[in-house]
C-alpha cells in the first residue's frame, strides 16, 4: 500500500528538512554525553488505541540519519493498534536513536492522528454508498503525508493540488459569465484527462450544470431536502459531492441524501495526532 | 510582536514550497475561464471565536505571487476575534486571490488554532505564578510557525531545536554514569551560553542535579506530593518544570506544586485550527 | 493567454538555473571591457517565418539578470510572425543585454520551434474533429515550456506528468490480471478526480475496456481498419486517441478514424528551432 | 569516455529534477494496480540507426530511484547501433521499471540524438582538417549533457560558459573603442589562462586582431574569398573559426576556406531524437 | 569527539556545495588524460607543525566524490603533529584522488590552523581559570568547521549564532531604556532555555546587571583595574567574560583579572592555515 | 570594476546562506527588546590601514536583509583605506543594523584582509615584470568573493575551477605516459579555448613541454639557477610560472629570474582580516 518512488523522491527532502530543523547544528546533549558510539535499541510503544500510519516514514527518519541503522516493524499501515501494544524495534547507533526520536515520532503520530480519525468517520458512513474524501485543506507541505494517511484510513483523494483537477467555484462562473460558458471554457482549455467538477448552489445551477456536461457536481451550501432533488434530478449522469461536517448528528442526514461522496477538511486540518513513544533504550551487545 | 527578519530568511522559503505544493504547475481552473487581469477584492472574515495568529504570513503569500497585492490588515496578531468579524481586505488581480486563497488559509488557521488553544491553557492557569511551555512536539517544517504562535497565543518556548539546549534525560545520565556526572560533561562540552535541564524521575534525583548545578529541574512522572516536596527541596535555587495534561481536572494540582513552568505538547500537536475564510469576492474598478 | 504564478513559481526557478549555467561565474569578456553602465538597446528579429511563443519568458531573463531592464513586445505568443519582422525591443544596462542574450534566445528558439511545429500540424488536421495531442516526450526539466508552447501552437496537452492521469498500458493490465480488472483498481483508488485512460491493442481489449467503463481509449498499434470499426464500438461512449505520425502521407488516414485526438511525441524531441536574433545593438541616451 | 565525477555532482541533480518533474507526487497508475514489489526485466532496444549516447544517463534514472536496480549495458557511448539491436537490459522491481522509463528515454533519445547528428556532419567534413565545434546554443539547462553528446559524436567543444573564455564581439569592441584596445583590455583582465577570440567581419579587423594577439580569429558573415584571404594572412599564427550551416552545399566551400574549425549551433539546437524504446517488460522469478 | 550526525546533516551540505564550485562541470585535466579507471593511493603529509583537525571531512570529501575511496586516518583530532608525518592514507580511483585533492585540503588546512592557533593561546591561558571562547567572527557558511576546530583546540564556543543566546549590547539597552528594563524584557521574552548576558562598559552598568539578575556579563573596553574590581564585585553571582587580544604581552593582565572566560575573534578570523599536502600518489595493483 | 550579475546570481545565494547560518530562526535578543521600527544610521569605520574591498556585498547583506536599507558608501573598492577612516553609512531599521552587522562583517574584513596583503605583495614586486597569480587554495565557497579580491588587490587569477584550465601536473603527465603525449591527449579532448600548462620540475621537462607546444610552463620545485636556464630556454615561446613563498627574503630570487608569473597561496589562504567595525549606531529622526 507504500509507495516507494514517492518516499525516495518527494518525502525524504522533507524528512531532511526536518531533521535539520530539529537537529540545528548539533544536538549539544548527546554530543556532552556520548562521546562513542554504542549500539543499542528502543521500543516503539502505542500509548492508544488507534490505526497506524506513517511506520516507513517513521524508519526513514533514522536512515537518513544513519543508514546504519535497522528498524523492524511489526505491524503495517493501516492496523488498527491498542494502547501498550508493541509496534517497532528500532536499533542502531544510541545517538541516531536520541537524536532522531522527535521527528520520527513527530511524522508517524501525525499521519497517524489522520489515519485514525479517518478511520472513524468511515465507519460512521458504513452502510451507505457515500465514500469520503478529503480536501486541499492540509498542513502546508505535508499534503504527501496527509494525504496518504487519509487514503490508509479508508478515505479517498479529492484532487491533489491546482493543477490536477478542475473546480469551477462561482468567482470562475461569474468570470465565465455563467455555468455553461465556464464549462466549455474549461473543456476547451484542458479537455483531455481532466475531470470537471462544478459547484453549485441551487437547483437551477445544478441542471445548468448538468446540462453542460459537468462530470463531477458539488453541491454547496444547500438544504437536505434540495441536494436530494439534486441527486436525483441528476440521476448518475454525473458525479456527485457534498461537503460538510460529518459528525454522528448530521450523519443520517448525508446518508439520506445518496451522494456519492463527501468531503471533509478535518480530516487534515483537525485531527488529533495519536499518542506513541519510544521506550526502554537500551544499550546491546554487539552480536 | 512580529519578526521581519525571520519572515524574509525563514518563513519565505517555507511559504514558497508550500505554494508550489499546492499550484503545481498551474491552477489549471484559473487559467481556463480567467484570461486576463481583473482587479478584485476579497475579505477575510472569522466563522469562530478565538485568537488570530499568523497575519503577516497570510498576507506573504499573496505577495509572494505577485507583490503588487494589497492586504489591509483590521487586527494584529493576539487579538481576540468573533465569529463573523471582517479581518483583513485582500485587493488585487482576482486570478492571484483565487489561487493563492488556500495556502494563505492553511497557514492562517492552524497558527490561529494553535493561539487561540494556548490562549485558553494561560487563562487555565491564571492566578498561580506556573507559566506554560510548548514543546518540540511540532508538525514538522512549521516550527517556526507554530513556537511563534504559541508565544502569541500567551505560552512560553521551550528549547527551538536539539542545538539550543542541553536537556539531559535518562539515557544521558545513564551513558553518562550519573546525573552528577552528566552534568559536568555537559558544563564542560558547553560551559557558556546554555542552561542545563536535568529531567528527574525521583527525589534522590533531584537532590543529586540540584547538588550538581542544575539550573533547570524538570520533574518527570513524580506523584504530585513527591513534585511538592521537590519544589521545596529545590527552594528557588533551579528553575523547575513539568510535564503533562493540563486539563480543567488536574489544573488544580498544578497550581498546589508550584513550579515555575509547565509544558505542553498539545498546544502544537493537538490544536484544531480555527475556522476562517475567504468570502465575497468581487471584481473591482480601478481607481 | 499567458499564467503569471507559473511563471513565478515554478519557471523563475528554470529559468535561473539557465542563466547559472550560461555564466558560470561571470561574464569574463563583457567585465574586461565595460566596466561601466552604459545604457543601451537591442532589437529583437525573426530570421525566419513561423509561430512565436515565450515572450514573457525572454523578458523574464534579462529582468532576472536586472529589474531595470524594459523589454517592448511588439507581438504576442501564438502570433505569425515574418523573416525581418521586429518583434521586440530590449532597453537596459548593455552588459546585461549582452550577458542574458544567448539563455533568453535559447528559450525562445526552441519554444517558438516547438509553436511552429505543432501549427503545422494542427493546420494538417483541419476539417476534421481530430484534435492533436502532446505526450510526455518533453526535454527534461522543460516539460512547463514546451506544454505551454504545444497550447499556443493550437494542440491540447495529454497529462503533465504520472500524477495527473491514469494510463493502464500492457504491464499494468498484466499485473492486475485483465482489462477489466485493472480499470476496477484504478478506479477504486483515485474514483475521484481521474478519468481512466486504457490503452489496447485489438477490438476485444477495447471492448473490455468500453465495458469496464474506461474514460478514454488509446487504439495502439492496430490497423486502420480495426481503428475504424474500434470508434464505431465505442460509439462516443468514451473518448478515443490513437498515437503516431502525422505526415502528409498518413492524415488522410487519421482523418478516415475518426479519433477524438492524436497524439505526437515530436512535437515536443524534435522540433527544430525557429531562428531568431538580436540585432543593432546600439548605445542610447539616457532621456 | 565518460566521467564519473561530472555525472556525480552535476548530472544527478538534474536527473533528479526531471524525475520530480515526470512523477510529480505519485504514478496514480502504478500505484493502483502494483501494490507489491515484482522483479522484472525489460530491454531497451534501438527503433532507428544511429550513434548511441548516455547510456550511463539512462542507467542512472533508475538508480535513482532505486539504486537495486541492475542495467547490463551491451554498447558504449559512442558506437553505432542498428534498428532492431538490443542495447541493455535493465532488471528490477517492474515499478520502478515503469515509473522511470519515461526520464530515461528522454535522456537518452536527446543525447543520441545529439551525436547522431553531429556524426553525420563530422563524416561530411571527412578529408579535410577542419574540425566541428559546438556553440551555447543548446537546451536550457541540458548543456552538460548536449557538450558531452557532441564530443561523443565526434565534435570538440567551444566554451562552456560565459566564464571560461574570451569571445570578443562587435558590441565589446565598439565598447572598448577598437579591436587592438578590446585585446589589451582583455589580456590584462585575463592575462593567463584564458584564450582571447576576436570575432572580425572583414580583412581589416583580421589584420588588427592578428596584430594585437589575439589567439582565435572568428570570420564572421565574411565571403568565401574573403575567409580564405584571411585564413592565408593568418598564417596559423592564430587558431580561426568560422561559424555557419554545414550542410551539403556549402561543405565543399568550408573545406575549401581552410579554417581549423567550423561552429554548428544546429547540433544541440534543432537535431531531432534518436528513436529508441523498452520492451518486453517481464517478469522475472527470483534467483 | 566527531559528531556524526552534524556531518552528515550540515556538512555534507557545505562540502557539496565547495566541490561543485571547485570541479565546475568538470574536471578537463584529469579527463583528458586518463580515461579508464586505476586504483592509487596518496598519501597525506604534514609540511609544518600543528594541531590536526577536520580528518573526518577530509575523507568525507573523497567519499562524497566516489563512495569506494577509502581513507585509513593514522591520527585523530586534536592530535598534535609534526612536519613530514604521514597523516593518513587514501585509496581509490586515481581521477578521484586528483580532482578530490583541493576541496580536501583546504577544508583540513583551514580547520587545522584554527586549531593550531586556539591550541597556542590556550597554553598561553594555562596556570589561570580563564577559559578561551569564539566568536561569531567566523567565515561565511564555515562556521560550524571552524566552531568544532575551536574546540578541537582546547576552546570553548560562545554563541552559535543569534538565536540560541540572548546578548545585550548599548543599543539593546538603550533601546529598552536601561539594562534592568533590557533584562526584564528578555527575560520576559525567552525565560526558559537562554542564558542573559549584558555587556556592560563601566562598574555602574556592572552593577546593574548584576543587580537585574544578568547570567553572563561581559566587560568591553574597561581598564585592567576597574576589570579586577567588577570581577570582585560580581563574586560568583553571575559568569564574567572579557574580550580583547590575547598575546604574549596582554596574557599576564587577564590573569590578573581573573575572569572565567576571554573571548578572541582572531581565533577563526585571523588564523593561518596549516601546511599539509598530499604525496607520492602511486597506481597501486588491484588486491 | 564590480560585476552586478555575478553579485545578482552568484554573490546573493552565498550571503543568504550566510544570513541564515547566523540568524538562526530569529535574532532572539534584538526581539527581545526592539518590538517597533526604529530609523537609524551607523557608521562603518576603519581600524586599521589597508585596503577596502568588497563594499558592494557589505550593502547586500543589509538590502537582502531589508530592501529599504540605503548604504552610503564614500570611497571604493581598492582604496586604501586609514585607521578611523569612515567609509560608509548604513540607514534603516534599527533591527536590521543590529542583525546584519556580523555577518556584513565577517565577508567584508575578509575580503579586505586578502586585498591589503595580495597589494602588499604586489607592491613587493614592483620594478619587474613578474605579475602576481592566485591559487584555488581559497576558503569553501567563497572563492568567487576571493579572487575578486585578488583582482582589487592588483593580482591576477589562474584558472577558476577544474572545469576552466588544464594543467597537467606529474601524475597526469605520468598517465598519459609523457609530457609531450600528455600535451595532445590535452590538445585532442579541448582543443579550442583552453590554453595548456605543465607542470615541470627540471630542464628536460621544460624543454618536452616546450616542444610539444604547452601554451604555459609551470616551474615546479626548481633552483633559481634551473628556473633562469628555463626562462631563457623557452625565450617568449610559452607563459611561464612558478610558485612559492613571495617575501621580502625570496623576492629578489624572483625578480632576477624573469618568470611572468607568480603564484601565492597565501593571499586566499593565510591573510588575516581588515580589522573594520560599525560605530555610533544612533536613531535618527524620519524626514
Amino acid at each position: 500500500m507504500n509507495d516507494y518512488l514517492t518516499e525516495k523522491l518527494i518525502m525524504d527532502r522533507i524528512i531532511r528538512e526536518a531533521l535539520e530543523e530539529d537537529i540545528g547544528n548539533e544536538d549539544v546533549t548527546t554530543n556532552s554525553v556520548m562521546r562513542d558510539y554504542t549500539k543499542g535499541r528502543v521500543k516503539l510503544v502505542c500509548k492508544q488505541d488507534g490505526v497506524i500510519c506513517g511506520l516507513n516514514v517513521f524508519a526513514r527518519v533514522f536512515e537518513l540519519l544513519d543508514e546504519s541503522t535497522a528498524v523492524e516493524i511489526l505491524v503495517k499501515d493501516g492496523d488498527e493498534v491498542k494502547k501498550g501494544q508493541l509496534l517497532a524495534i528500532v536499533s542502531g547507533d544510541i545517538r541516531v536513536l536520541l537524536s532522531g526520536e522527535r521527528v520520527a515520532l513527530n511524522f508517524l503520530q501525525r499521519m497517524s492522528g489522520v489515519a485514525t480519525y479517518t478511520r472513524k468517520v468511515v465507519k460512521m458512513l458504513e452502510g451507505c454508498q457515500t465514500r469520503l474524501l478529503d480536501t486541499r485543506k492540509t498542513t502546508p507541505n505535508m499534503r504527501v503525508f496527509e494525504k496518504y494517511a487519509v487514503r490508509v484510513g479508508g478515505g479517498y483523494n479529492h484532487r491533489y493540488n491546482l493543477s490536477d483537477g478542475v473546480l469551477l467555484k462561482d468567482n470562475h462562473i461569474g468570470a465565465a459569465g455563467g455555468v455553461k460558458r465556464a464549462v466549455e471554457m474549461a473543456r476547451e482549455y484542458a479537455p483531455f484527462v481532466r475531470k470537471i467538477e462544478v459547484e453549485v448552489e441551487n437547483l437551477d445551477m445544478c441542471r445548468e450544470a448538468l446540462e453542460a456536461g459537468a462530470d463531477i457536481i458539488m453541491l454547496d451550501n444547500m438544504s437536505v431536502e434540495d441536494m436530494k432533488k439534486a441527486v436525483a434530478m441528476i440521476g448518475g449522469r454525473a458525479v456527485t459531492e457534498c461537503s460538510g461536517n460529518v459528525t454522528l448528528e448530521n450523519i443520517q442526514k448525508i446518508k439520506e441524501i445518496g451522494v456519492d461522496f463527501v468531503s471533509s477538511g478535518a480530516l487534515t486540518h483537525s485531527a488529533p495526532i495519536l499518542d506513541l513513544s519510544l521506550k526502554e533504550l537500551r544499550p546491546e551487545k554487539e552480536t
